[in-house]
């Protein structure tokens, strides 16, 4: 078959253009005589693939000049103990965490490894994870060395719009799966990171965003999980992923060119509201989170009646509409609509679920 | 230009079979509609190409049943913190490292955060790490909790050709820039690690091959540090560097269709040859290793008249011929002859030198 409408979680859909550029560049980069993969990352080529990513990438976010761009490994999971490790400078030291899903819980399991004082300021386990926790829920701890959140939440499709407010505190954000899916002011966060396999790239690469201030508060971390010593080494302590952080500079490219950030979302925007609209539209269909903390990226939804749903991905796929199904805990069907899937698809989508439900209603 | 013959350390030359492959099935992976970089890492397609990989490096290796393989992240530095994290189970127990180069210092250091009980067992230091130590003078501690070895010195040049008897404490060796390039016998080792970017892949994936018993020695070890957690969740504790495990399992198809590891010993061998006795026959260069330790690998070797260097990589670059320019700790040239480095790359080198050395001699 031709190319599919992917809506994967993650790894999820690339913008064709990044991988026709990648396809034609594969065996000789640009006159180089050899592909990205085989560049030595200490080469001319190589340095400025990746200092033109880490200045394309602080261009489209705004991000300040006392923050680092790290590009990383290990993904969003590593970041759940670096975090902590790195942070935390006593062992009787206080984080808050808001637990909106599995991933923050992970995060939080990684954290606790480091210190007891690993506390709870928010939950909403109680309703399946199927809101984010309001500002005036929170209760933050006045002397916790940082407040950790998840920004969107993959697997329960609630997303943050609100920026909590920490009263000083450091705010850290995992933002995996909305990153540059919207602007967002980073003045207003400590540490950002984010897993690149959503909206960034490939997996294999980790984004961090750390403000200088928080580099260094410990001393004797090993060097591949310190983030001092990685910004010192302008992410070439090791070799870094090469090929990964070449694709992701070849996305966000790619962003420029659809105007930016703020554009992206205008289109995030669009197919988002089309989408949950199609479903609250038809008795056929349900979606389990609250109307205001509805994710523009991971939209999850059910089937009233659940004996159809392998009927449904099957016919699906015939259609050319991929990777529909449902996590486990939410069960169904769960659309991924990140910045690489065009309008078309999100149509496409929305025309296929209107004729299943016509034919199975 | 063309493609050139590219002799970096790495990340470095890929067999051309294996980019072609990768450029034709990059919008859409053998009928999938997809990318492999836009594949859910838990996809039936997915699943195929790392249990293939998996599969194809145990036949490769003749690895035993009651080792585990991970394909992890982070490169063979966060290696140099794991092995230690994982292997060492109380403050007091000692390891044995031996020195033969700038890698095995870089462990040792690491190693040095998790206890200070870390011993030279031997260290070729003083003859700047021109040769590896010999089994009859390494002073091993009966009660190690391992021996640590750098297999091949990719700076340095040099290369165990035989296998330390530890008297049955576990022998680690990280083999980053000689894995697969002739047979070794997996049980003499307790654990193998190695990053891809020489003889397996691109960069991103870091091999780990581990022997059961070693595994789940440390509590409360970070889940992405943990090498039980790692292998109970068969490299899927997160979401793995997919495509750099795509190329990696590429490459492994390539090995075999090369006739296995034992045919590239045999091609290894003849490069390697080859090189040292256009070095050693010629008054104009110099090669500063020991030869019985002289590295099939990493061919390190120096002009005589260092005022021609710039000259030589210059001229050399103009034939095609690049990455030359030898490591600031040894000086000179290095000429890195990895598997997928043709013998027709090496015969181009070894005529360049030789005309060069006729001209400028």
């Amino acid at each position: 078959m031709g190319r599919v409408y992917n809506f994967s979680a993650g790894p999820a859909v690339l913008p064709e253009a990044v991988l026709e550029r990648a396809r034609d560049e594969m065996l000789d980069y640009r006159g180089s005589g050899m592909s990205v993969m085989e560049m030595s990352h200490r080469s001319k080529d190589y340095l400025a693939i990746i200092a033109g990513a880490e200045r394309r990438l602080r261009e489209l976010m705004g991000i300040p000049a006392n923050y680092k761009v790290l590009f990383l490994q290990g993904g969003a999971t590593l970041q759940f103990s670096m975090v902590p490790m790195n942070l935390l400078t006593r062992p009787d030291q206080v984080a808050d965490y808001i637990l909106t899903g599995q991933w923050a819980k992970k995060a939080m399991a990684e954290a606790r490894k480091v210190t007891s004082n690993i506390r709870v300021a928010a939950s909403s386990a109680e309703v399946n994870f199927s809101r984010i926790p309001r500002q005036e829920e929170l209760q933050l701890s006045p002397e916790a060395a940082y407040v950790h959140i998840t920004s969107n939440n993959t697997i329960f499709g609630t997303e943050y719009f609100y920026v909590p407010d920490t009263n000083g505190i450091p705010l850290v954000a995992d933002m995996s799966s909305n990153i540059m899916s919207r602007p967002i002011d980073v003045t207003r966060y400590g540490l950002i990171y984010a897993g690149a396999q959503k909206n960034l790239g490939p997996s294999g690469v980790t984004l961090v965003i750390v403000r200088e201030d928080l580099l260094g508060r410990n001393a004797g971390l090993h060097s591949m999980l310190d983030y001092r010593v990685l910004a010192e080494n302008d992410s070439m302590l090791n070799t870094p992923p090469t090929y990964a952080i070449y694709i992701l500079g070849l996305v966000l490219e790619w962003v420029a060119e659809q105007g930016g950030v703020a554009a992206l979302e205008g289109v995030n925007k669009r197919k988002a509201e089309r989408l949950y609209a199609a479903i609250d539209a038809a008795d056929f269909y349900n979606c389990p989170t609250e109307v205001t903390s509805r994710s523009r990226m991971n939209v999850p939804f059910t089937l009233k009646n659940d004996a159809l749903n392998d009927i449904f991905l099957a016919e699906a796929k015939k259609a050319g509409l991929v990777t529909l199904k449902g996590h486990r805990s939410v069960g169904g069907m769960r659309a991924s609509i990140y910045n690489a899937m065009p309008e078309a698809g999100v149509d496409a989508l929305i025309a296929f679920m209107q004729a299943f439900a016509a034919r199975h209603g």
